[in-house]
């Protein structure tokens, strides 16, 4: 390492390995604890007691799949990183705190629209976690470029992916937060857009079709 | 990476350790939640509430060998894999959340089986979840094959695991759906036939014995 | 790889990785679920219910550390592990499943040793589960072994550490599952030593104050 | 190996990438199950009830950047680490068992200061749990470098990061247990001081600020 007092000089550089693996972990772990929630209450038959819970059914998926579009997010972001650093590490800690508090949302959500006098509150709680989801795995994107901890990019490839969809999410993520305080479902079907936008690859998902055609 | 626009020129082509690690994760997770839904209930001495718990060890069982199951096709199909792409992540996702989702289904068997009025609606769940957590794996392996992503294939070595055994069992779990509509606790059984079928490799055990004697 | 009858030729030779890291995962995460049944209960004042909550604290301790101790067995076995192959991969999901059951006879155990009418049971079951584990390792241990999975030792190394301590540890079990039909907190404080036994290096530690002194 | 009777003879040196697998899957699990005890609870509105929370959140967050600062330290500790052994595997272990264990007292603090009599108690437990953390993870650096288990720095490193703060942060935790006799909020505001101080690299975040003014 050269001891130069320079930008890069005096800053530890870390190697990445550990914070992909414990990343994977809260990851894996928050995804997989929304299943605690998913629950049939009385009274009703059986099968009206399963059907009942549909709202638990409908957090489970948005909640899922914004948590896997992070990891996704996350995974093309640091699958392009050269190195990690002190502050990157930390602004990685921020990020998956709120991810790890996502099940806490989506249980008052999913209870919410179950007893609907809770709907507002809990919706708006369950967006602003989403939106705060979204920014810090923006300022960690941003971070490591301003940094330089990228590796320099081959030929024709693209920017890392979770920019590009930035500016759309977050206009969205705030419509959808004004929504929620007087159309409590309306924005909760935004979420779920919103996390289906995320997810499908819509380019290469046309390729693959128009390929077949 | 060729800029040409054919089959895999601008496809960003991903490594496979991370969707692997997070892949690991959640299928750990998912069968090690499935003991928070073991316990005992009164009445009874402390003797008869441990035996009366019974359909929570079979339904305990039956599901960590599903998932088990479905972890070791996952294992031998990504074990086979050159690389993974933007869409094989998605479908990879999905795959989970129905693995993740199983241990809801799996506490409606285990309550069910001791309450016996909702013996019907929680089989057939659980039957369901259980297909289409076989179907989503069988997806995956044809999406890997049609799309070149496995490593050429060494001389005389085998086709992935997982297709071989597929139509089989999606009849099995079809048969027992329906089975289930009527004799819920026969289709439990079915599910752990197939899950013990899934799991022990027969001609594997079968030379291990033969080469015994 | 060779196309012969013999011994190893059609059997699939698979690496270990993906092997250690869901063992790692499973293991890991049935060794942190043992602190959600870790709670206090009235009545009393909150000095009183802290302390009164002991047995909770003492089965954390024992299962905490037989986990870590079957970690530390499967650590050791497949650091030696040249290769793995379809039957060690299900042996290995055998233990998996009895690991991650050990948070519920754990409950058990603590729930039992603070109303005492259901101590017998909970003990004894606690006990054969500790036993399985055991039993499962020393399987895999010995099948590895037979099946020539590991790689040849270097000069002056030791065999695999699990085995060598194996017959005393299993004598152990059984006479604290038989003392614990008349005596089951002396059971519990013989569990308790034996994973003490387990996870202590004696050896390493002698050598330590030895070469202190 | 050599096999002379000397230090580090016979001593099994062990490689240190399963250890950090496993040490990363229980740190990651535990940082996640603290969201299990975050809960709202009757009477008042829904808004009351989620303002209300605001004790769980303060646990949930104190916590959470505890576990991420004790992670940080390993993650530092192991990065430097050449090689592992018996007794710091078991070390590692009873860090672990500690680490694993603080979503209990969290627990206890989150309730006991919504319901105020058992402020003193919980936040006595929790700090000193906090307290254990720090010196297990203390007595983990110092046994890797009596033992000569680091790696040779390369030229104009730090040392091991852990340390520095270390002696700080224990009369911190040792002061803030004994205002937590009289002053149990007081004593919670501390540990939140501490774990800020200790995950916020100030030394960087200063040349950032610097570098850009």
């Amino acid at each position: 390492m050269p001891a130069d007092g320079g930008t890069k000089g005096p800053r530890r550089v870390l190697s990445k390995g550990r914070m992909e693996a414990f990343s994977d972990g809260v990851f894996a772990i928050a995804i997989t604890l929304l299943v605690l929630d998913v629950a049939v209450h009385p009274p009703g038959t059986p099968l009206e007691q399963v059907l009942h819970a549909w709202p638990a059914y409908v957090a489970y998926v948005v909640s899922f799949l914004t948590i896997g579009a992070a990891w996704l997010a996350h995974d093309a972001l640091t699958d392009q990183l050269a190195q990690s650093d002190s502050i990157f590490l930390r602004l990685n800690l921020l990020l998956l705190l709120v991810v790890a508090f996502l099940p806490f949302p989506t249980r008052l959500v999913a209870d919410a629209l179950q007893h609907t006098d809770a709907e507002r509150v809990a919706v708006t709680f369950y967006g602003l976690t989403l939106l705060a989801i979204r920014l810090l795995g923006a300022a960690l994107a941003e971070y490591a470029r301003r940094e330089h901890l990228y590796s320099p990019p081959g030929d024709g490839e693209e920017p890392p992916g979770p920019q590009r969809k930035l500016l759309s999410v977050v206009i969205g993520y705030v419509l959808a937060i004004i929504i929620g305080l007087l159309l409590p479902a309306v924005a909760v079907a935004v979420y779920f857009a919103i996390a289906i936008y995320l997810v499908v690859p819509f380019r290469q998902v046309a390729r693959l079709l128009f390929r077949r055609s």
